[in-house]
């Protein structure tokens, strides 16, 4: 292979669906990813950093999974004198829940129970890539395991609801929604789409395609789920959907359960218990539902922050429990022009199941993932970045032998805790070096030729200034500069400190 | 696959030769990272983030390189579907050098130059594994692409400095060492190894010899370079090491240059300048650690942290001009009890044709990168760890129907900036949730059963303090229980934060 290929050059590209992330790019999602582990660290969680790589077998690579049928991941087989065992397969993670799963199963004698634990790092996903769809992003989740007590949910909750403001996604800008999979069993067992007594599970499929109508709402309607729910539905492209065939009296249940949300959390409590009364199951999804909002409350998230609302799904089949989404309630403005809400940036519930694939023994566990992308893009939508991401002040280079002269201004405005540089290309075009500075948005260039040294002075062009006056002014205002200043050598850190605004 | 599988559990294991890092081992490495990231930042250097994967002809698999001419890397093929072109190999990075030559490459349209870069993150090897060998850890590099100046070679060396002591390696635990490879080719030159003006080489073997030889020194002794240098030798286990065959007086060239290094910087240049002056390559490389010299005294870099010294010669074929290397100079006991220095912790030169891979046009480019492991197990034994991976206060639960009180305990310490949480397991046996607290390493225990509750205190447990006594007392000292105390349970906050020495 080397040597036919010796030949051409290899090409320079980001394998299809990667991508590079650049200077600002990376410190305002880092600030963003600091400030939520700062919440879930005061919450007493600890982070835990998984390998990417795990075998196929623990990454369970197999699990159903409604919303992502076809989801694969990128797998190659080991080498043989490296495995453990004759061809292990191994694969780069597609999620951060799968790892913890295997964590807790591999780990379970030492680890402290409850273990509560947050992971933020990428994933990756064998999918064809699309506009905007990457194979590898961030993931940041923070999840209890071995707790099954409501509590563990209702922290969860208002953990979120603290992260969001602190990242800077104001009170009132955003709320988050709790459900329960209890309830919604119970719903399916009115309906005689659930049988916790039977054995086998005739009615799986039919579950199945209630849920996905439920999760189509927002999208379909009433109308459109009430297709869904009963005999099908042609959808724009004229495809056929296949229906749950349900009869009249139960889809009126079903549409009465997505519409149970009240003005109060207990009104929408009350409604909930009267629609799934003939459920055990679902009467204890209320009941959890209540322990949850009662415990928030006495803490302070009213409604205002956290509400009961039995629209929330959340496709993944693992829950088990309480589930819960964070949106945002600000409106933007989508592709077309059209203003809608920002919509859901986190998102997860309570799975019990998981770390039973391993030991055979539930283990209840409770998490959330917050969309890293989307909450980016929401704080950015919002101005709410909070990195710094200002470029360095500039030292120029007008006279190469006096190098080390310039090294020691930016080591003494770094010293003074101000990014700088020495322009560390070629000097001849002192044009090159100002457009430069500008590529970099520096915020201030330093300029000292022979004549500026021999007088003891250096000039400081604020380019921050410059900018601004070079798109307002006329040519004449231009070429007075008044962004260009001559202050004593002796003043170069407190006139640089001064033009930032750090002073 | 899925259905012959299906019987049994998969197992719980990290891949072989790959490992998860739970807690205080997430936070310390963070800690250091980001307060190396704090200093390239402020001289200037950008975030960079490349994708883990690139493809197989991108990461340049083929590259030459001496030190590791069996690494192999996590290769795949591309499914048909989703590659760009028919069966794309993609693999993961091993390293944070080939992805920045492929994005310096690939983006040199629009990226400033020069591009000042850092970089941090995972890469993957695809070796055998072995004791305390990872198939993935962590790389930490900052490299100057497009700048030919020497000056940014002195940067890259007053950075490391920098960075070592923001880390907290004090002055004189630490020095950077310097050295070119233009002067290493001054010797092959004068040794009759190395002849610019011939095409071909026929000399690549033995230099390779030669290069590997002196950078055993420290190991063999010079004697034992001595031997490797002329006809070979025959180490600890019988095994014949070819030499490179030089002659009496071409041998008597290279140990002068190992021998070259004197007090001072001036003298040490001097000596080298004798031993290559019938190279021009030679001499120019003198020049340039003059300059590099020069540049860092003037800015106060001195000889006690950066020196110029002909030993280094750093094992990658791809340096073209100065190299450097900081060693730790404080002393730590080996496995056997012995007193040793520390060693090298970080390393790195120019290399100016990485780029050209792609371009076919030279790009002058310089960097360092850091042992990220090395240099944390160097903290640890100096003990100067950063992060603070004290656990939460632990508030138990003495009264599974008062949840909502003992959450408002959590959320009224956490308002006040202090890490806590409530017990969340089983609360049956109060023992669980004392060790539980033990295993968190929790400093502080809350307990308020219905008895104090009644009487509006709380009893806080200084789990710290009760350790030590648990340490050192005797069983009546134990009784007493002194580490316990009764505080007014609207006093919680300022009396926790009083044991924790924060107040």
């Amino acid at each position: 292979m080397a040597s036919d290929k010796q030949a051409r050059r290899p090409r320079a590209e980001t394998p299809k669906g990667f991508r590079d992330y650049f200077g600002a790019e990376v410190s305002e999602r880092k600030a963003m990813l600091d400030a939520i582990a700062a919440v879930y660290h005061r919450y007493g969680f600890d982070p835990l950093e998984t390998s990417a790589v795990e075998t196929v077998e623990a990454l369970g690579k197999f699990l159903p999974d409604v919303e992502r049928p076809n989801a694969g991941v990128f797998a190659w087989r080991e080498d043989e004198e490296a495995a453990s065992r004759d061809g292990d397969w191994l694969a780069l993670r597609y999620d951060l829940t799968a790892p913890l799963a295997r964590v807790a199963a591999q780990y379970r004698g030492d680890l402290p129970s409850p273990y509560r634990r947050y992971a933020m790092g990428p994933v990756w996903r064998n999918e064809k890539p699309g506009p905007g769809r990457f194979r590898q992003f961030y993931q940041c989740d923070a999840d209890t395991v071995g707790s099954g007590s409501v509590a563990a949910d209702a922290e969860i909750c208002a953990m979120l609801a603290d992260a969001l403001e602190e990242v800077g996604i104001p009170r009132g800008d955003y709320v988050v929604r709790v459900n329960n999979r209890k309830v919604l069993n119970g719903v399916m067992e009115v309906i005689g789409l659930w049988d916790p007594a039977t054995t086998g599970d005739p009615f799986a499929e039919r579950r199945g395609i209630v849920m996905r109508a439920i999760d189509k709402l927002d999208r379909l309607g009433e109308d459109g789920v009430r297709y869904l729910l009963g005999d099908g539905r042609h959808d724009e492209s004229g495809d056929f959907a296949r229906g749950a065939s349900l009869g009249l009296a139960e889809i009126q249940t079903v549409l009465a359960f997505l519409d149970a949300r009240r003005d109060t959390n207990a009104a929408t409590l009350d409604r909930l218990r009267t629609i799934v009364i003939a459920s055990p199951t679902g009467l204890e999804g209320v009941s959890e539902l209540e322990s949850i909002a009662r415990l928030l409350a006495a803490q302070g998230y009213g409604p205002d922050r956290i509400v009961i609302d039995p629209s929330v799904v959340r496709g993944l089949g693992y829950y088990t429990g309480p589930v819960f989404e964070a949106e945002l309630t600000f409106e933007i403005t989508d592709d077309k022009g059209r203003p809608r809400q920002f919509g859901s940036v986190a998102g997860g519930g309570r799975y019990d199941d998981l770390v039973k694939r391993f030991t055979g023994q539930s283990v209840p566990a409770t998490g959330v993932s917050i969309g890293v992308d989307r909450l980016l893009a929401a704080l950015q939508a919002k101005g709410r970045m909070q990195a710094d991401t200002r470029g360095p002040v500039v030292v120029t280079v007008m006279d190469r032998d006096r190098m080390a002269d310039y090294q020691m201004m930016a080591t003494e405005l770094r010293r003074a805790g101000i990014r700088a540089e020495v322009y560390l290309g070629n000097p001849k075009t002192f044009g090159n070096q100002l457009k430069y500075a500008d590529k970099r948005k520096s915020p201030v260039a330093v300029i000292e030729g022979a004549d500026e040294a021999a007088r003891g002075v250096v000039l400081l062009k604020d380019l921050a200034l410059g900018a601004r006056i070079a798109a307002a002014a006329s040519h004449e205002e231009w070429k007075s500069q008044p962004a260009q200043t001559e202050v004593a050598r002796a003043d170069l850190v407190a006139e640089v400190r001064r033009l930032l605004g750090t002073a």
